[in-house]
């Protein structure tokens, strides 16, 4: 591993959190954070020890490497937001759906780490998947992200931007659907505890099978019974949705 | 655990094969498998080292418990192809969605296991949480039940009924989710192993967060841009799955 880097981190969110305190704790230097909201910039500054601002204006201009953890939506704007202060320094990013370019920046990257984070969650970073591009300074961002997870790719934005959209239906999706077994579970006094045994196992499945070969259940063997037995428990909004999956199973079943 | 019971298996798919070989190996004697399929039936039977039928008028009578694992489009038909066969033994069925009543036999019971089962893939079934349902031999159903797995509950009918829709939630759908997932990874060249830190820790995540604490991503922040920049890359079909996700993500985030 190479010297320590001195960063700022702008943002406070979940992978702001997560990501400045693995970088504190592989040895480099955070120099100070950035969040719009005091309370959230106060929070991380004291976790990791270091000085908050919460104006663009206050964010201090001679760190080596400034990360951008902001929402997708107000990226540009705060990118272009710290335009003249940052000097010829490093600028990265860490949204998988943005291309490198919406940086304004000579040197600029992007660091995304493929994960779901929860504030109050701790996750093993050395674990999670990340994904980095840079056309002027890949060695650099390279050491940076090696030194806090074991699995480093380098993946330009076009292709990133897909995984991205593979990472919302196997994350967000997946976890929608938990959320709306657990609806089911508790109109029938049943204690969510009870799927988790399924829910792992699930998971695990696809380590060693395809998602397709995976498959089990009534749509798979398109058993009508009980499909519309289902429908017919659920609520209206909820119905669309498990006619649309049932469909779509039973459709790319066919196609196989 | 109680002496080794006498039992003839009906069926010989997933759920059969691995129940039987649990209880086979739990010291219980499987009599007979029975198939329509000659072959699934050979099958089965040469893992258990037992004979097997593949006509029903071919099932031996004299077994203590008859488990039916079958079809469930199929289980009512089947269940009266063996009326005037079984004497008094306890008849069983492992549906999930399937009123105990379908089976029409004095002495009869549920042993739904709720796992998803792929028939060459091994499952520990100690972990495998089992409901069952008897009027007339509760006492039997469980000692059989305890035999094989650590986690056995009573459950009724009616309520058995919602704990599979949620099953089929949280498996089926979420595998389909996976299965979406990797058709968008195939399709830029990324392989589908890099997902699987994030599948895990989605599915660790639910063991200390509800579903509803645990949600990220685009959809639960309504990030607009994203969500129109993801539907535009996928095809028709899951594009609709996408915008009717993510809408019904969002909801719930607001209700709350």
């Amino acid at each position: 591993m190479g010297q320590g880097k001195d960063i700022v981190v702008i943002g406070a969110g979940n992978v702001a959190t997560h990501l400045s305190q693995a970088l504190h704790g592989a040895g480099h230097r955070i120099l100070q954070v950035y969040s719009r909201t005091r309370e959230s910039a106060q929070l991380l500054a004291s976790r990791l020890g270091c000085p908050y601002a919460t104006s663009l204006d206050a964010v201090r201009g001679d760190a080596q490497v400034y990360i951008l953890c902001v929402k997708d939506s107000v990226l540009e704007e705060v990118a272009r937001g710290l335009q003249g202060r940052i000097g010829d320094a490093l600028v990265l990013h860490t949204a998988g759906s943005m291309p490198m370019e919406v940086l304004p920046y000579p040197r600029r990257g992007v660091l995304y780490p493929m994960q779901t984070f929860s504030r109050d969650r701790q996750v093993d970073f050395a674990e999670i998947p990340l994904f980095i591009e840079s056309a002027t300074d890949e060695p650099l961002l390279r050491e940076l992200a090696q030194s806090i997870s074991r699995h480093v790719y380098a993946m330009g934005s076009e292709q990133r931007k897909h995984l991205h959209v593979a990472a919302v239906l196997a994350c967000n999706f997946v976890n929608h659907m938990y959320a709306l077994s657990s609806d089911v579970l508790q109109e029938a006094g049943i204690p969510f505890e009870v799927m988790l045994p399924l829910i792992d196992e699930t998971a695990r499945k696809v380590h060693n099978l395809s998602p397709l070969q995976a498959q089990t259940g009534p749509a798979v063997r398109f058993d009508q019974n009980v499909m519309q037995a289902h429908e017919a428990m659920l609520p209206t909004d909820v119905r669309e949705i498990y006619r649309l999956l049932s469909q779509s199973i039973h459709r790319k079943a066919q196609n196989e």
